[in-house]
C-alpha cells in the first residue's frame, strides 16, 4: 500500500471537473464540483446527525438508497439548508447532471456548502452546466480543480490518493475533502468524496465506511459545531477489474486499511487547516479501560477552548490537559495519568501521576511551538487506545466567524 | 424584595476582608480573602463534577459534613489543584484561620483559584493571616476587598445583595463571585460566597441551593471548559432573629426566590464577564416539550464557538443558532423553530418555521451592537422554558489564554 497522486482521479474510470459559476461573488473562486464515473459504482454515504439537515442530504440518501451512483455534484458558496425549497433545488442540481450527462438524476449524489438559510437558485448552476461537463477529465489538473470547488473558508485543498493491491490486481483510492469551521462531525462529517477502481458490493462498502468514520472523521472537531451538511460519499466502480469484495476476509481488510490511510490522511489535513488554525493537535490517549473511554477522553481534550487557546501561545498549559479529561464524562483514575507534549522539536513530560513535574519550559516552549503537536495521554489502567486531531484556537478563528455572511 | 448594597455584608453578622499577601506577583492585586461570620452558620455546598478535583473542594465538603461553618478563606493566583500535598496545604489554611480567630479549623469553608498543578506555598497566607483578620469589617469597603481577592482574570467585582421579609423578620442575602474563563459549571460553578441573616436549617439550605444550581449557574458558559475547582458556598446565621426555616412552605419559597435574586445577577456578571468578552448573550427558550429539552436548546446556543463569534461581529447568523438547536440532542421539531434577535435597540425577526424570513440587516446590525444581546428562540412544541447566558467570542478571549501561565 502506497500513496499515490491524482485525488479523486486516481482510479481508473473517474473523471473530475471544477468551475466557477456565480453562486460565489469572487469570480477567481471556484464554486461548483463534479465527479463522474464512467459505469455506475457502488456508493455508501454517511450523513451529519444534526437535526437540522440540509435539503441535499435527504435528495443524497434517497438517490444512494438502491446502493449505486454514478456522478457527484457539489457546489459551495451556499448550503441549501433552512430554504422552504431546498429539497428542489437539490433534485434540480441532480436533473441537470441528467440532462448535460445523461447519467440518471437518482445516480447522483448532491451536496452543499457555505451560509445557511438564504435561498439557492438554479440559474447559476445551469448556465454553468456545459462548462463544467467540458472540464470533465481524468487528470490532476481536474481533480485538482474539483477540490478547489468544494472548499469554504479552507486555506488548502485536500486530496489524497493510495495505492493498493485487492482482488487480484492494482487498485487505486482517491478522495477529496473540504471543511475548517464549524466541524465537529458526530457519525458523519464535512464534505468528502472518495472514489475507487476496487469492486466492492454495496452493502460491504456501506459497512466499511460506517466502521472507518468512526475512529476517523467522528475524531476530528475544530469548533465543536457539528454541521448541517456534513456528508462522506464513497464510490466503488469495480473498473480496476479485481474480485468483487462480498464479504468480510483479507480483501476487505485491506480495503479497509486503504481507507483507512485516505480517511486519517484528510482528517489531519481538515484539523490542520482549521478556521484561523496555526497548528494541529494530535491527541494520543493510550492504557484506557475501553476504548469508548479513550475516545472520549481523546475527544474532550482536542475540543478544550482553554487548551486550544494555550496550544496558540505554545504555553504548556497541562493543568488544562487535567482538566478536560477530568470532566470529559469517561471512566478514568485522575491519579495515574501522565501526559507528554511532542513535536518534531522533541518530547517534554510534564504530568506523571496526576500531578506536575518539573520540566524546563524553554524546551516546551520549543516542542510546543512546531506545527504539529502531539498531547500524548497515558492513563494507565488498561490497553485501549484512541486518536482524535483538533487545531488552535487563534484570533483568525474569531476574525473569520465574526463576519462570515458578509 | 428588593436589591440593597453590602455585598456579602448586607446580612447581618457578617464581617469580610481582602488583602494582598504574596501568592500573585502583581502587588497591586488582593489575592486572599477572608468571609466569617459572628456565629456558626448553616452551610451548603455544592462543587465541580470534574473528576479532578481541587484540593480546597474536598477539605471544605469534609468540614461541612456537619452541615455548620463559621469563616470561609479564599485565595487567588493559584488553585492548588493537582499537586502532591494539595489536601495539607488547603487543611493549612483553615488551621490558620484558627489560630487567628479561634474558629475551628473544621468549620472553615476554604477555596483556591489560579493556576492548576503549581505547589501552593503557605508561607505567604501565614505571614498575611494578621492583616487579613485586622481587617475585617462590615462594611461596604471590606466585602469590596473580599469580592477584588477572589478574581482572577475578571475584569469587574461581582457582589450583590437583596433584602426580603422571612420568618417574620427583615432579612438580608448577599453574594460575591468570581469567574471569567475555565466556565462551563456542571453541578457547581465558579467561586460564589453568599451570606444571609435568615434562620434556615443546613437540610433545608442545601435543598434550596442544590435545587437553584441547576437553573442558574449550570446554565452558564464562557468557554465549555468545566472547572476543577467551581464551589458555591452559602452561609445562614438567622441572625436576623426570625423563625427557622425547617420545612418546605412559605418561607422557603421567599428565601429560594431571594437566593434566585442573588444567583440569576451573579449569572449575568459572570457571563458578562466572560474572558475577552464584549457582549452577554442571553438564551430564552420557550415552547419546549420539557424543561429538559428547554434547557438543552439554550445551552448549546449559548456554547457555540460560531455563534459566538458571530455575535461578536454583530452578524445576525441566525444559521447559526438553528444549527446549535440541531446538534443540541433535545427533541425538537425543527420546522416549527421561530428565532429573534432582541436588545435595547429593539427586536427583530430572523427565522420562522425552522426557515429564514427577510429582515433589514441594518437594524439587526444595531440589535446586536448592544451590550445585552437576547437570543430568543420559540420551539412552540410545548409549555416548558429555560434560559442560559454566555458571551460572545472575541480576540481578547484568545489572547488571554494563549499565554495565561507567564
Amino acid at each position: 500500500m502506497k500513496f499515490t497522486t491524482g485525488g479523486v482521479c486516481a482510479a481508473k474510470g473517474y473523471k473530475a471537473s471544477g468551475i466557477h459559476c456565480g453562486i460565489r461573488k469572487n469570480r477567481t473562486k471556484r464554486d461548483l464540483a463534479l465527479i463522474v464515473s464512467e459505469i455506475p459504482a457502488a456508493a455508501a454515504c454517511t450523513c451529519t446527525r444534526n437535526l437540522v439537515k440540509g435539503a441535499p442530504l435527504t435528495v443524497t440518501k434517497n438517490n444512494i438508497s438502491d446502493g449505486y451512483a454514478q456522478a457527484v455534484i457539489c457546489n459551495s458558496g451556499n448550503a441549501n439548508t433552512c430554504n422552504a425549497n431546498g429539497i428542489e433545488i437539490a433534485e434540480g442540481m441532480c436533473a441537470l447532471v441528467e440532462r448535460e450527462l445523461g447519467i440518471d438524476a437518482k445516480n447522483v449524489v448532491v451536496a452543499s456548502t457555505g451560509v445557511i438559510g438564504q435561498p439557492l437558485s438554479l440559474e447559476p448552476i445551469d448556465l454553468g452546466m456545459k462548462a463544467l461537463c467540458e472540464g470533465l477529465d481524468n487528470s490532476e489538473d481536474a481533480a485538482n480543480a474539483a477540490a478547489e470547488a468544494i472548499m469554504t473558508t479552507d486555506t488548502v485543498k485536500k486530496e489524497v490518493a493510495v495505492e493498493f493491491e485487492c482482488g487480484g490486481v492494482t487498485c487505486r483510492m482517491g478522495g477529496i475533502a473540504k471543511g475548517s469551521g464549524m466541524i465537529h462531525p458526530d457519525m458523519a462529517t464535512m464534505l468528502v468524496f472518495i472514489t475507487t477502481d476496487c469492486a466492492v458490493s454495496p452493502e460491504m462498502l456501506q459497512k466499511a465506511l460506517s466502521a472507518d468514520i468512526k475512529d476517523s472523521f467522528n475524531m476530528v472537531s475544530v469548533d465543536g459545531d457539528t454541521s448541517t451538511n456534513d456528508m462522506v460519499a464513497l464510490l466503488a466502480n469495480g473498473m480496476a477489474g479485481g474480485k468483487m469484495i462480498e464479504s468480510e476476509g483479507e480483501d476487505y481488510d485491506i480495503f479497509c486499511r486503504a481507507l483507512a490511510m485516505i480517511t486519517r490522511t484528510l482528517c489531519r489535513m481538515i484539523a490542520s487547516d482549521g478556521e484561523g488554525a496555526t497548528k494541529l493537535m494530535d491527541c494520543k490517549v493510550s492504557g484506557a479501560v475501553s476504548v469508548e473511554a479513550a475516545k472520549t477522553v481523546a475527544k474532550s481534550v482536542i475540543c478544550s477552548s482553554l487548551l486550544k487557546a494555550a496550544m496558540f501561545g505554545a504555553d504548556a498549559n497541562w493543568g488544562r490537559v487535567l482538566c478536560a479529561i477530568g470532566y470529559s464524562g469517561a471512566e478514568v483514575d485522575i491519579t495515574k495519568v501522565d501526559v507528554d507534549f511532542s513535536s518534531e522539536a522533541g518530547t517534554v513530560a510534564v504530568c506523571r501521576n496526576g500531578a506536575g513535574i518539573e520540566f524546563d519550559e524553554d524546551v516546551a516552549k520549543k516542542v510546543l511551538s512546531e506545527k504539529d503537536i502531539f498531547i500524548l495521554v497515558g492513563l494507565n489502567d488498561g490497553e485501549a487506545e484512541a486518536e482524535a486531531w483538533g487545531c488552535d484556537l487563534t484570533y483568525d478563528y474569531v476574525k473569520i466567524n465574526g463576519d462570515y455572511r458578509t
